[in-house]
């Protein structure tokens, strides 16, 4: 068994603590709020993010970062995208040993264009990172802490470290498969959150199951042109953390950016849609950052463009999802 | 504006020949029953299969087939994949001219193993027919009706019949695109079928989206892999026909396969589902056929022969899934 550290107790960083502490590993949650981590020690919930939800006991936290960092060398990093930076910074103030980095964050930085990984490598010297691995698939945390069957791939160059992941998280029902193309993973990720916006707001106009999945097929088919381009593995985005987190986030009500996009399509401007959700909606930064990267590489992103205008330039959403469905191409070919 | 005969009055074949009657076209439904021609004819309603639908006065039915025969060159064959054979039989005994076969089934039949467009090409003298186009996507009738933005593809190795075709249905809300691999598009359209029993099965065991995401995704992998290997082009796979097609099919109430599946995951035999639906299950027999293909060409296909021992050798429903989610292969790329 081994002590790992999941900084972040979010809904998905607490579900993944949960199996790691399942799976019966030492596991501490660290939370920059210190009332949360009483909450989960004193009573073992995590009210905020998995209302319904018993943690195992031997599940603690702390908001002592320095606590943290000084229990393991398996370091899960589950804050949100945008707070990435600023973790590693204040880390780097007592870190001064080797950890495996796990992060199993989504997204990509506008402007910088950076992956995940390229921010943790360029945010921790050397010194201190033995790998990055990044573990991405179809996984909404309220399934995993119902104990749902649940497949993941975790990735890394180095397939040792990808395996040590995968040894530390299977379990029956928590299914991990691993990969070398990072550069595939990350993209499905993160890309699929733009699609998940598009598909939110054909459901916000209602209209139905046809047209969505004529959305969500062509979605895919961009991330992987772009993708390819990028130096991923086309088999990557057919996978589970490409096709298969794609389909997940589009068609279930847990996904933020889906109801985010649904918000859209039924007329809400975004300030409304954000201040309503509440929490940070990834796949609006993602917007800009896939449009930045589609101008970047060159490559044909027409669903990535439109939710751009509707996000940034007050397109509708119904002209913006109607342009879409009436592109003049005539031979579906030409659509890939 | 030209003349075309539809064949088959259930919800597709009447909702196409409501996109066909829009488009202006001289539109003739054809029904092996009075009673429901009757019904089209005098209120302009098809009660069994579209309660909600108001049909175009301009359209007309008849069950005369040698009147539907002799009204157009142009021919929509929406009957059930099974009573294929005994209409073209039937046709035969007055057809004497060559028309233009658009065909809009889904399935491959067991032991023959033939697809469609060959089931056509087999009872049909060479004499009567310009050529066989095949028309699949994601599409709910039941949508379609509502005029809700949609997408399909037309296939023929001949480009210009697929042509045809793409102008005979296309219009604002309905939209087609041609391919020439008609190997790739019937075979998308048949063996979705088999992979939306699966979903169905895991969403009646309530696993989740997660868990669906995975076998969706899975499914399309094997879908692909025998696809390619008999002939089909990979990116037909990919597209609407596909992908597009599998995930409409496997995430909507309206799908008749995906609700059979759900009731055999909550428990019900082979027997009682199929008493329940009340119609064809098109995915029972595919099953079989994709069962048996899977062995000619000697493809790995997990999903489809999991679902072939549920429907066939009574492995319980749960048992199957949890074979497919714990299947020990550990790299992802060895799971294509």
């Amino acid at each position: 068994m081994e002590k790992v550290t999941v900084f972040g107790a979010g809904s998905w960083g607490t579900a993944l603590a949960i199996v790691l502490a399942e799976n019966g590993h030492q596991t501490l949650l660290w939370t920059h709020r210190e009332d949360q981590a009483t909450e989960i020690n004193q009573y073992h919930t995590n009210k905020k993010y998995l209302p319904e939800t018993i943690l195992p006991t031997e599940l603690t936290a702390t908001s002592d970062l320095a606590e943290a960092i000084e229990h393991s060398t398996l370091f899960v990093i589950a804050v949100p995208t945008k707070a990435i930076r600023e973790v590693c910074s204040n880390m780097m103030k007592t870190l001064n040993k080797k950890a495996l980095f796990i992060h199993v964050s989504k997204g990509i930085e506008p402007d910088t264009l950076l992956r995940i990984s390229e921010i943790l490598e360029g945010s921790l010297p050397a010194e201190v990172v033995s790998d990055i691995v990044v573990l991405s698939g179809p996984s909404h945390a309220e399934e995993v802490v119902l104990r749902h069957p649940t497949t993941i791939t975790a990735a890394c160059e180095n397939i040792d470290s990808a395996e040590k992941v995968q040894d530390l998280f299977m379990n029956g029902y928590f299914r991990v498969y691993t990969n070398t193309d990072v550069i595939g993973v990350e993209l499905g990720g993160a890309l699929k959150n733009v699609i998940a916006l598009g598909a939110g707001i054909s459901d916000g106009l209602e209209y139905g199951d046809n047209a969505k999945a004529a959305l969500i097929t062509r979605g895919l088919a961009e991330i992987s042109r772009l993708g390819v381009k990028m130096g991923g593995n086309p088999f990557t985005f057919s996978g589970l953390s490409g096709m298969g987190d794609l389909i997940a986030t589009c068609t279930s009500v847990h996904s933020r950016n889906w109801r985010a996009g649904n918000m859209l399509g039924k007329g809400l401007t975004l300030n409304e849609v954000l201040e309503k959700v509440g929490m940070v909606v990834e796949g609006v930064r993602t917007t800009k950052a896939a449009y930045q990267l589609a101008q970047k590489y060159d490559v044909p992103m027409p669903l990535t463009s439109a939710l751009y205008e509707v996000l940034f330039h007050e397109k509708t959403p119904k002209d913006a999802v109607d342009e879409l469905m009436i592109r003049m191409k005539k031979r579906e070919i030409d659509l890939y």
